[in-house]
């Protein structure tokens, strides 16, 4: 019996376009992406609200890949709707609009049978709402964070009660730089740290990414792709192939971590290559296990 | 007996301001840089041109490095002189002024002795003089080339012919986009290809490097460090890095290049950490090992 992991965050519509196409009403939100990546690993329960707009089709597809969304609330209204654009440089994006809609008055509410999930990944929401749902599990065996700029500037007290409280944080580089006002990045760990979390990542992009751990830090490069289409949702994607890696493995070791970081790097790799989940969707065993031998070999002797 | 490396490039004076100080009349030029890193593994020979102006303690930090410097001219006139500030994101600078001085006619001889180095790194410069350079030496066993976006936009004809003609190019990322056209590493490596250098190593500063050969790459991250001073150079001292490494170890092995990028990312992290060539001076194999022990762990499981 593999070790559920719980998801808490945004379900939505996604109006992308990229240098290299356009997708209107794309499935998106941090608990999807999540969901379906970490989905390859282990079973996933999602938390979260979509509006009676949210198609069947996409109920079934997280079902279809071991996801229980009985946790998934539908509401009266419409689901959470994201606008955003890409830059030629695909690492640079605006944000068109940003329509909560059903989020906007959403009470996450765990359902009785998950509340002893043993992995928990609060996806990037409103910090207090992710504090509300960490009281409502029992004595979560690892606890995982995301958070965003908005929250850092809008909402600094609550995020700083909910860092505090997390095994791990995980953030990109220009958060960690907004979060400890530290340019530098061992610096700006030590900062982090010390705000409680035993364990930090630092995800950057086509850069790659940290681990750090008592003043060890492991590294893994980003899985190089010739053709990255739609970033958005990668660093979800990323956060699922970590926490269902680790809670297939069942332990917390600072060498199942970073594997796990392994397989957070290569599920973020399969995000970009589509719009939407769809890099997701029909992912094979051996399609994962190849790239995961490809980056390896490239930090091998 | 070690394998020689024979270095062409710049010999400078550098004014640099950076976020954690400032320095005048500080010494720099690629060749410089290169020397010093390249001299903890290996003999080195240096091509180059300074004024009278040039201190006599400089050439005897040199030597006293194992550099040879009888390549060095001594010219009437001033040494070369580059100014720059560093950002408060020290990645970011702006170039004040260029003095090319004594360098601005500059026509390298390779004294007759040096003409059969087996390992070459043309630095920095002009790629016509690189290229005349290159035909001075009797079949060296390693050509390696470094350059910058000035040459790539106003002499690409003359930097094609140098290209085409080494074994090695080294290149930071942004260099890669402006050479190729293409922002994606795998689509710009394959250009860079099949411009003719058998190998490639991209530079990507605080992220670490790429080598790239027959479709495999191998990755080294930066060694990460708590304060870079002044990245002036810091390309220069991994480029003396690897080609030291290299050059000592007397074979070009993929395997040994892999090993070299690693030096050569240390010998930059060194570079940075102060002004100058400073952090390059009193260096030991100690803290070399090291350093190359704490990147190896960085992506051992």
């Amino acid at each position: 019996m593999k070790n559920f992991v719980l998801v808490i965050g945004s379900v939505a519509f996604d109006d992308v376009k990229t240098p290299f196409g356009e997708r209107r009403n794309a499935l998106g939100g941090s608990a999807v992406f999540f969901s379906m990546a970490a989905s390859h690993f282990t079973n996933v329960r999602i938390v979260g609200v979509a509006g009676k707009d949210y198609p069947e089709d996409a109920i079934k597809m997280l079902c279809d890949h071991n996801v229980d969304t009985h946790g998934l609330e539908i509401a009266e209204g419409k689901t959470f709707r994201w606008g955003g654009v890409y830059h030629e440089d695909i690492n640079i994006r605006d944000t068109l609009y940003t329509h909560l809609n059903v989020f906007a008055d959403f009470k996450p509410i765990i359902p009785p049978d998950y509340q002893q999930s043993p992995f928990l990944f609060l996806g990037n929401i409103q910090p207090s709402l992710q504090l509300d749902v960490l009281n409502q599990l029992q004595k979560p065996r690892f606890t995982a964070l995301d958070t965003m700029n908005l929250w850092i500037e809008s909402t600094p007290d609550d995020l700083s009660k909910v860092i505090e409280k997390v095994d791990l944080l995980l953030i990109n580089d220009s958060e960690l730089n907004l979060l400890t006002g530290e340019l530098n990045l061992l610096k700006g760990l030590d900062k982090v740290h010390e705000m409680g979390p035993k364990y930090v990542i630092i995800k950057k992009g086509e850069h790659g990414a940290y681990l750090s751990y008592q003043r060890s830090l492991f590294f893994v490069p980003a899985y190089p792709v010739y053709q990255p289409t739609d970033p958005t949702g990668a660093g979800d994607g990323f956060a699922g192939g970590f926490m269902g890696y680790l809670a297939a493995c069942g332990n917390v070791s600072f060498r199942t971590m970073k594997k796990a970081l392994i397989y957070g790097s290569i599920m973020g790799s399969f995000v970009v290559e589509d719009f939407s989940v769809d890099g997701l969707i029909d992912l094979t065993k051996n399609q994962i296990e190849s790239r995961y031998k490809t980056l390896r070999q490239m930090v091998t002797l």
